[in-house]
């Protein structure tokens, strides 16, 4: 009786087809990171609980989300599968500063893990790529995590994206001179909703007349007048949404309020590092009304959608923090990072046809040609791969035709073939598996060159 | 109160200065995996419990040792943790084989856990780089094997290394002409303790005199005789170990059992593929009294030590086996892999004083110097990377000596400063942090050649 071969419910297998291109792009962000001075850590995927559910380390949801761990001897309820690379950070932070030193700049990529009702295209296991600097507040470190997100999804071959920015002080600023400064929390979840419900709905719910099901416990409590909260809208959303060109005008409206000053410095600063980098403007959008994480970040905040793709959601968000270790230690030590969703990411890429669906990594299949010695080919792949050139063997020398239907469906851009008159004379035939055009009897050196050729062209 | 930021008891941090050797030598491994055809597949970390402790897909101390896994709501005991990457490969053969087709090669690296007992250098997490061919019986495919073994190692710099050979074929062929064919894993079990209790005391086992902590429950039936034991031990201890030179001999005393000569000739094939692909000879040996793995694979079968680090036991392991997924499917796929054990590797190089021990991933950082506007070294670091070289801004502008304190802790080859006159003249001084010699006023693109050179030279 066989054991049925089935993943676990929410989780999945992921074939050649697409752990192909997810490699490239992996191995993108790595170089990526690493230009710019990130550095790798590694954490364990299995934390103890304690870290994991500490309080404030993650929300309610995501903990009831939580995967216990248990082993023979172990005790119940002590450890857990990581529900983000967050959390382990600033435990790994609290633990490893003093001989690490800052600033420091790290990234980790990895799997987390979150018992979310299965559901198409969300899975209870999946990839995050994060990057932080910890120990500086310099607007330096918060225009680099902008440069970092442009340069690794210019790499990765997303052709147009934009990268909204906000402050939080800017609305801190803001609702403290409109005298509901204690507010913000509430605020926020307003504004969130903007882009699904619409302004007025949002002046209603600021107003304490929110309906629907997505009513708060304290909804039926005004937080600001409609003329406060029409004037509040007025400025996040008909002014505070565009291009660097808008800022002269948030200056001036918004010039007087110390904190929002300080937060549009701050952008504006941003954006002339930007531009000195050469990241294009075009890129790049302020966003007043962005208010997903402000609850959690302090200063500037990201987001990144895929233009003509924005109903995939951000792929690529983050923020400044004041403190990322307060659950582990006294010390303050303030930071900004951000974490590309590398799942979402090559399902919207996918979807776009911008994936290159291809069953190998190599261009060439050597063919094991009936009659021939088998260290014929198997010496020529050995001195493709020596030049640079991958290539595969076909391990059986069965019929020829059959080793090239192989090669044409795993998407092998050649085929050398050796038959026993090439092999008397050391020469080799050349096979273009989507043209079928062949080149005969070409010398070792010849081979290489055509092939390089060929494939610095078609790459 | 503060949570202890401790890891869970045998679990780790990977920190920068070991992670950055470690992520070079993955980059290596997928590399050459890459460029052999060998493609990537991912499984989950998290299987159902069956899967992973069907009859046979485990050894008994494996499945204490499993973690298991529940989350709110899911009944316990139906999912853990793998704790290896080949049981999930079958169940991945077995379901997705259909729509791939053979041969398939695939690699795989991955965190595997078990719950040992914690001991210095061993994790209960830990990674493993396993890569198959399945579809094949060629001996091609085992070649390629110890090739990929061989480049892998190679490319990761270690300096010298032997791949031990054998083939489970030339045993049963022998025991089968001494009568005792029913006996290979008593057998077995005997010579794989030779090096720790010497020839004698295998003799002794194998006649049913064993004594000691080691005694089976059936250690006193005889196998055979003393005669018999020690003409055994003759064949593949004093004439089983040695280069290929030892084949002829071993032909003639074995060539009339037709099993073991299919073994042996078997290791002559892989032998000569192996010279026609350049992988030196002095890197290999047969030893016919390696046993270990013999019980579960069928053909060939490979360990590899690091030559003077033999105490670190085989880095690299693998062989044939007849059937990867008879746990799921009645197809029967023959196969052949390795897996190489990438932390005792690592460990062993450490050890060894072969990695470099680097906190940063560039070898530029660009100060950040007060007065001058941070668009500046901002700027020059986004130009040195598009040059290709990495560079990292420090964030603050603090006293200069402080920052170049920082790059040498850090290990950055050269510091990039721009004062407020070479601003003003568009020139850049580059120090050297190891000599501190300093070239001062160098325009950007000598910067980027006088750099370029030296770390063409330098690596």
């Amino acid at each position: 009786m066989s054991i049925d071969p089935r993943v676990a419910s929410g989780l999945r297998d992921i074939p050649p087809a697409l752990a192909i291109p997810r490699e490239r792009m992996l191995a993108s962000f790595r170089s990526t990171f690493s230009s710019f001075g990130f550095v790798p850590i590694e954490t364990p995927h299995i934390e103890r609980m304690e870290v994991l559910t500490g309080k404030g380390a993650g929300s309610d949801e995501v903990l009831r989300q939580i995967f216990e761990v248990t082993n023979k001897g172990g005790e119940a309820g002590k450890l857990a599968l990581r529900f983000d690379l967050t959390v382990p950070f600033a435990r790994f932070v609290a633990k490893h500063i003093n001989e690490i030193g800052v600033p420091f700049k790290r990234f980790a990529i990895g799997s987390v893990f979150r018992g979310e009702r299965p559901a198409k295209g969300r899975f209870r296991e999946f990839t995050q790529c994060d990057f932080d600097t910890v120990g500086t507040e310099s607007s330096i470190a918060d225009a680099e995590t902008a440069q970092v997100i442009y340069t690794a999804l210019t790499k990765a071959g997303v052709p147009a994206f934009t990268i909204a920015l906000n402050n939080r002080n800017v609305l801190d600023g803001l609702l403290e001179h409109l005298g509901v400064a204690g507010q913000t929390g509430r605020v926020l979840r307003a504004l969130d909703k903007l882009a699904k419900v619409g302004q007025d709905a949002v002046v209603a719910e600021l107003q304490g007349k929110a309906k629907g099901d997505e009513v708060e416990t304290d909804a039926n409590t005004a937080v600001m007048s409609e003329d406060q909260a029409r004037r509040l809208l007025d400025v996040v959303v008909e002014q505070g949404r565009g291009g660097v060109e808008i800022l002269p005008n948030l200056e001036t409206l918004l010039g007087h309020l110390p904190q929002a000053k300080a937060g549009l410095t701050n952008l504006r600063d941003v954006f002339n590092l930007l531009g000195a980098a050469g990241v294009s403007e075009s890129s790049l959008k302020i966003d007043l009304a962005l208010a997903r994480g402000l609850d959690y970040y302090t200063g500037i905040v990201f987001e990144t959608t895929v233009n003509g793709w924005e109903r995939f959601g951000s792929i690529s968000s983050g923020g400044r923090y004041d403190n990322l270790v307060s659950l582990f230690t006294d010390r303050r030590l303030p930071g900004v990072g951000a974490s590309i969703g590398l799942d979402r990411l090559l399902a919207l890429m996918e979807e776009a046809g911008w994936l290159e669906a291809k069953a190998t990594t190599v261009p060439i299949m050597v063919a094991n040609f009936p009659g021939v010695d088998a260290t014929v080919p198997f010496g020529v792949a050995a001195r493709l791969r020596a030049a640079g050139i991958g290539a595969e063997v076909y391990p059986d020398p069965i019929q020829v035709g059959k080793q090239m239907g192989y090669g044409s469906t795993r998407g092998h851009r050649f085929a050398v073939i050796v038959g026993p008159d090439e092999n008397t004379n050391g020469l080799f035939n050349l096979r273009d598996l989507s043209t079928r055009q062949e080149q005969k009897g070409l010398s070792l050196g010849q081979l290489e060159s055509v092939v390089t050729a060929a494939l610095g062209a078609g790459q």
